[in-house]
């Protein structure tokens, strides 16, 4: 089928390859040409801005969103959104948060613009394994693009849950797992190391990942990253957030629902960025005065 | 080769089934007869008493212990301490703490029984995926038993950790970094229920087990678990914990490792199993004497 894909970056970009490689009719843009030209060259069809992106597809135009999250999308959205007609679809493949999806899709409906959410997961590996779609929004535009989202995924690795955020909302709930479980291991493997065995964690790794309980996808990541580095030297204990833990925890707390695994693995992300943190001075002046117990001094 | 198993429960007798099918001479003993009966006939040997056991075996004997930790495996050893020879094998594949192996070791090695400590994953699947084994002890020993583990573990799901304890100090952490885990999911698919959404689990976790970062053998588990009960209504939301949980947050406090997941995950159990607590009689009653907040009467 004709697909348009707006954002050629590490996602975009190899979303389009697996798009051609799957036999679509793929019109990219970006607003860097230089990665434009790279994909023409791979049998995409290329475009110089959102106008010239749209006046290359024929109706229902589809077009695939997979620019960062927040100011870029919302500018993109909006400018498409004067551009398409009744009847085209805006699917937003990054990760946006799920109430900005529904309000999207309620102000795309006043055009008659069909919305979908593709919570999409699968990082720089989508391009070999496929890309695990969490779809939500207008089911008729589902049908519309199956068999783009077909190739993207890998086989079963495609659902959708129904009205508009749903999508999202699940891919949100599938970070905020991924922050707890990276967490969970980051925790282990930080034991294995203070005991007094001296374990090879590539042995640790690579023998968990053979019939062990905790087996998985990120385990076999961890396989790789110490089989690279055994010790982590090359890194810094600095570990950024996206924004997906942050409105995990939010949503836990307007629901109510008890959430703290989730919640602590991103306040050690947080704890991982402080630099001499206020909190932890609060503590040493408090022990100081009662217990007159000895502090460091800056 | 020839190996003995004491204890044929879910573990060890699905082991002397798995060790039968890789042609091994397994001599088998429980306090059941009817179970060593039923192993008999599957092609085990049957032995009724631990001394029966030992006389069966020519040396040097390898005794695989699977009999619940703590008191019976605790009495088992003692029993084979008196019953074995100098360069006889005592392999302990229960859910010991790392401690008792260390003095377990120290204790065998007095008699010069040699003795290792195989930290073993897979529960009832283990039969057809085979167990993960993690072992620490005597190299020796290990070398001798080799045969039989590689019979038992998965392809590359074998590993010697080093001296006494490596091996259930690394099941111990394997433990803990499965309860966080465990967590993790499940309070992902609490707030996935407690959203507007309505999502179907059934779908929602068969999507993520293919090609989505958090996929795992867990996940597939909770896929299974929601296929036969999409609700978990046959349920009730009390968990137990059988130990290992425990030890690695000990662990950590002993090593001064922060381990926040691991022990909310643990706490989340505990307070699984609490009816109307007493800490929360507490915050409501402290919430009744500042701000004459309505409380619940028993």
């Amino acid at each position: 089928m004709q697909i348009a894909i707006v954002g050629l970056g590490k996602m975009g970009g190899n979303m389009v390859k697996r798009l051609l490689g799957g036999k679509h009719d793929v019109v990219a843009y970006d607003r860097d040409p230089a990665v434009v030209a790279s994909l023409v060259k791979e049998g995409a069809t290329g475009a110089s801005s959102l106008a010239d992106l749209v006046s290359k597809l024929s109706g229902p135009r589809a077009v695939w969103v997979m620019v960062p999250a927040g100011d870029p999308t919302e500018a993109t959205i909006k400018e498409l959104s004067t551009l398409l007609s009744a009847d085209d679809i805006v699917i937003d493949g990054g990760n946006s948060n799920f109430h900005d999806s529904v309000r999207r899709a309620a102000s795309l409906a006043e055009k008659k613009i069909r919305f979908l959410d593709a919570g999409t997961s699968g990082g720089v590996w989508g391009l070999e394994v496929g890309y695990c779609l969490m779809v939500g929004g207008d089911k008729s535009a589902y049908e519309h693009v199956l068999p783009a989202l077909t190739t993207l995924a890998p086989k079963d690795g495609l659902g959708y849950f129904g009205k508009a955020g749903a999508g999202h909302f699940c891919k949100m709930v599938h970070n905020g797992v991924e922050y707890a479980m990276m967490q969970s291991y980051a925790e282990g493997f930080e034991l294995l190391k203070a005991s007094e065995f001296g374990y090879d964690l590539r042995a640790v790794t690579s023998v968990w990942n053979h019939g062990s309980v905790i087996r998985s996808w990120l385990l076999e990541l961890a396989e790789r990253a110490f089989n690279k580095d055994p010790e982590l030297k090359e890194l810094k204990a600095w570990v950024n957030d996206s924004g997906e833990g942050r409105w995990t925890v939010n949503e836990a707390v307007a629901h109510a629902v008890p959430a703290p695994t989730i919640a602590a693995a991103l306040f050690a992300r947080f704890t991982s960025r402080q630099d001499n943190s206020f909190a932890m001075r609060v503590l040493a002046a408090l022990r100081n005065e009662f217990g007159g117990h000895a502090v460091k001094k800056a």
